[in-house]
């Protein structure tokens, strides 16, 4: 790439100072700066980083909740060309510890409040070493410290935008998730396809209201900034909060789901918050009335179809066309996406098959799994691993995942890995999972279980069991004993069967918005 | 890059015709069809170019008016990483002869009707050889004829979307335009602006009202090709057939200027045409009645500033916070913009200086001018030539070209090409030219002329001398003589002495969007 045509994070937040320096970029907490701070801070910050050691490639994990912090870290880590992974703090300590020893990260920073034991955990548990830098210690905060000590910018080098810049973990579809690596290049170019369907704009006040490590909140948090609008942060979604948070900040975004949106009614029944400055969709009356409803989108549906692996939202639907049949719309410019047989040949449209994908926002690929990546990226298409369908109008449907996984609130489920928990309890001879249909969650977690010969255990042991190993969404609610799985003849379990005789159902596609 | 990361011309009309094949792409006089047909078109016409000879590195030179053509020329030229070249077809014989012998084309496409005479004389006068194609000639079309011989589709073959596609002439500064270089990718991300700017969408039907060898045109063209909307060609700028055009084929944008829908409204004052679909920026009140008024942008202001170096507009204003000072917005992402001196140190804020630019949509380099090229973008940035400021609430200002530039309707014109022409006359010792405020196209050229000793030619001789030799816009409207032009102390023409003596001004700058 010419140098007159560079565009990268760094040079984009010398812009953001130059064009909306005064601008207010971040509020966390009693905390606001602007974007000039903004830029001071992520400079010293990867001058800290680059002074612990942290080079082109490394990794810096990122323990804990939603933070300003979070942004500062991806900045910091696109000035060294290295990476950071915000990870899933609702995870287990031995989860972490998967992260923590799969990463190898040179910097882990962690947090206390809230979290705290399971990270310990983690530590104990994690075999790789790495230096921890506590982000919530008080008097003497030891992140400030960090960055205190430090020069104010780190060496001047030349990063490629195509290098990797954030991880995100996703898709333990064989039992372990895996480190989703997306490019500088991705964030920059899916961010204005983001501010487009999202109204994102300079005057955007977003709410960080969904976990910060998944995309479904970053990609907004990420389209927000390059815009040189304000992310409001919070540390996990608390609907009080939230409540407080709108009201105070006049925030005009925020990450909703249904059941996010039911807590916050109940909670302000009074009136109590003004909340008439967030432009939502609509959800349900009592709701809409509330809120502005943005004239753009009056119908409660998806944005479109997205993953992880390409940064999020990757068709959409804002702009279909009276009489357009695919419930998920059509990909964005600069995309590409095709419906193919296990031989990667074109289906004919009507016909359902696996959704590839090629363009800027696709992720560079899984860290560390050369052989996975080899696989999903076979013939120079990202295999998404979902179930779609080209309707004869040229539009898409997103059928649901090819292999199966339930939905629990934002949370993706991945049988495999609740199943392999399971099957680790000493009185366990098999077990499955399907998703029972759930109003406030989408779906909840019931687990078939088939014990071992005169073994005993009881429903409670082994949904403690699971709440001791695992994040607590991933448990399951109900358990049901059974002589025998029942498996396909290639010696899978037939979920079909499990489905229809334990009452399994509302799998992710249809009506809601991929995973 | 990766070959999941791909993004180009040829993947993006692939994309087009799975999701969008039966959609509208093109009306251009009785021919409609659809993204299927102008893909099957398009990769033909590669073909074609491939058969003839044209590669990598290439240049096809267009010699005709606005035509569907042009786009699947550029889309052909993008299979193959050759660049298309639409010539300004307004210019006289002599200039376009210096085209071709500057752009050194394999093909030229021609077109005999309206503009034959000057593309003959052109042909005649030019050294260099090429394959000479006209796309009117009836009944037999040559165009046609040349696709119809080519197999479906050329070579299949990697283009690297940074290679560039397009060449617009411009910047005569030095007397001689120079063909601007612009890359797939420049095209492509400067189009998920544009759609954003312009509300460029899937249902837009896009008017190409201006001419197509100026990004102002272009830059709407592509963004409503890669979005899947419709384009409507026009041979030129015609306001009777313009007003027939909107109506029947409920145009939904189209490229306007004062003049234009002043000779429009003039024209409609009986109705008769439906002007209603089409959604404008406010211009005046007969015409703002006539239309329908786009609710974002009620202010008769520019959408920002760009230059054909930069595939057209690169800061905006649509987003302008209230109490924003700078008359021309900030930068789109992707982009950066400083403001510097002569030795490239950044200015205070509101200092004048050179708008300098670096990212995605700036120019890969003028064709064949190294050495300008080297000056130009010396540092790592694209240097303008326009002057700026930087208010203090970071948005931004232009000022003006750095060098005497004039505007006639929507062209620029050089002084120095003028100048030159003028002296080339055998009576002629020294000239000037400054634009005199016109309400009707911004401003017109006078010529200060000083005659040799004993020499004699009248205003007239002198006009007629240069509508011989130039594009007839380009030609002086009225001429005085003097014993001497004036000259700094360095020598060069004293333009702002002219001025005052001869009622210059309006230059671009101020209120106009740059050129």
């Amino acid at each position: 790439m010419s140098l007159v045509n560079e565009f990268s994070i760094p040079a984009a937040l010398a812009e953001l100072e130059r064009s909306r320096g005064g601008h207010k970029a971040v509020v966390c907490g009693d905390i606001e700066y602007d974007y000039a701070a903004l830029r001071a801070r992520s400079l010293r910050l990867a001058a800290a980083l680059e002074g612990a050691g942290v080079g082109q490639g490394d990794r810096v994990l990122w323990l804990g909740q939603n933070s300003r912090r979070v942004l500062e870290g991806v900045c910091a880590a696109a000035h060294l060309g290295a990476m950071f992974c915000p990870a899933n703090w609702r995870q287990s300590g031995e989860e972490l510890a998967f992260v923590i020893d799969d990463l190898q990260p040179k910097i882990i920073f962690w947090q206390d409040e809230e979290i705290g034991e399971a990270v310990q955990s983690a530590r104990e548990l994690a075999a790789h070493e790495a230096r921890w830098i506590q982000h919530d210690s008080a008097p003497e905060n030891e992140f400030e410290a960090f960055l205190d000590a430090a020069p104010a910018a780190p060496s001047p080098r030349f990063v490629d935008p195509a290098s990797p810049v954030l991880i995100v973990y996703t898709a333990a579809f064989e039992g372990r998730p895996h480190g989703a690596m997306l490019s500088q290049a991705a964030l920059m170019i899916q961010s204005l396809v983001v501010q487009r369907v999202q109204e994102i704009e300079p005057g955007t006040v977003f709410l960080n209201s969904g976990p910060m490590f998944h995309v479904g909140t970053l990609m907004t948090t990420f389209a927000t900034f390059f815009i040189g609008g304000t992310n409001v942060f919070v540390r996990r979604t608390d609907p009080a909060e939230l409540l407080r948070l709108i009201d105070r900040h006049r925030c005009t975004f925020a990450f909703l789901v249904t059941k996010l949106c039911m807590e916050m009614t109940e909670l302000n029944k009074d009136g109590r918050y003004d909340l008439k400055c967030l432009r939502s969709q609509t959800f349900f009356p009592e709701w809409d009335a509330m809120v502005t409803i943005n004239p753009r989108d009056t119908r409660n549906t998806s944005y479109g179809y997205g993953q992880t692996e390409v940064n999020g939202l990757i068709t959409w639907t804002f702009d279909n066309q009276p009489g357009d049949v695919g419930a998920h719309g059509r990909v964005a410019p600069l995309t590409q996406l095709r419906i193919v047989d296990d031989a990667d040949k074109d289906l004919p449209a009507g016909e359902v098959g696996e959704i590839v994908l090629r363009g800027a926002t696709v992720m560079s690929g899984y860290w560390n799994r050369p052989e996975i990546n080899a696989r999903r990226q076979r013939n120079g298409w990202h295999h998404t691993n979902d179930l779609g369908r080209r309707e004869a109008d040229g539009s898409v449907t997103f059928i649901g995942p090819k292999t199966q996984m339930i939905k629990s609130g934002v949370e993706n489920i991945y049988p495999a890995e609740v199943e392999g928990c399971l099957r680790r309890h000493p009185a366990v001879a098999d077990a499955a999972i399907i998703g029972v249909p759930d109003p406030k969650f989408v779906q909840v977690v019931k687990a078939i279980v088939q014990l071992k010969p005169d073994a005993e255990a009881d429903a409670e042991a082994l949904i403690e069991h699971c709440r001791a190993h695992m994040a607590s969404y991933k448990k399951p609610r109900s358990v049901e004993f059974t002589d025998k799985i029942p498996r396909t003849n290639i010696g899978m379990i037939d979920y079909r069967a499990l489905d229809e005789a334990y009452g399994g159902g509302n799998y992710p596609g249809g009506a809601l918005r991929g995973h």
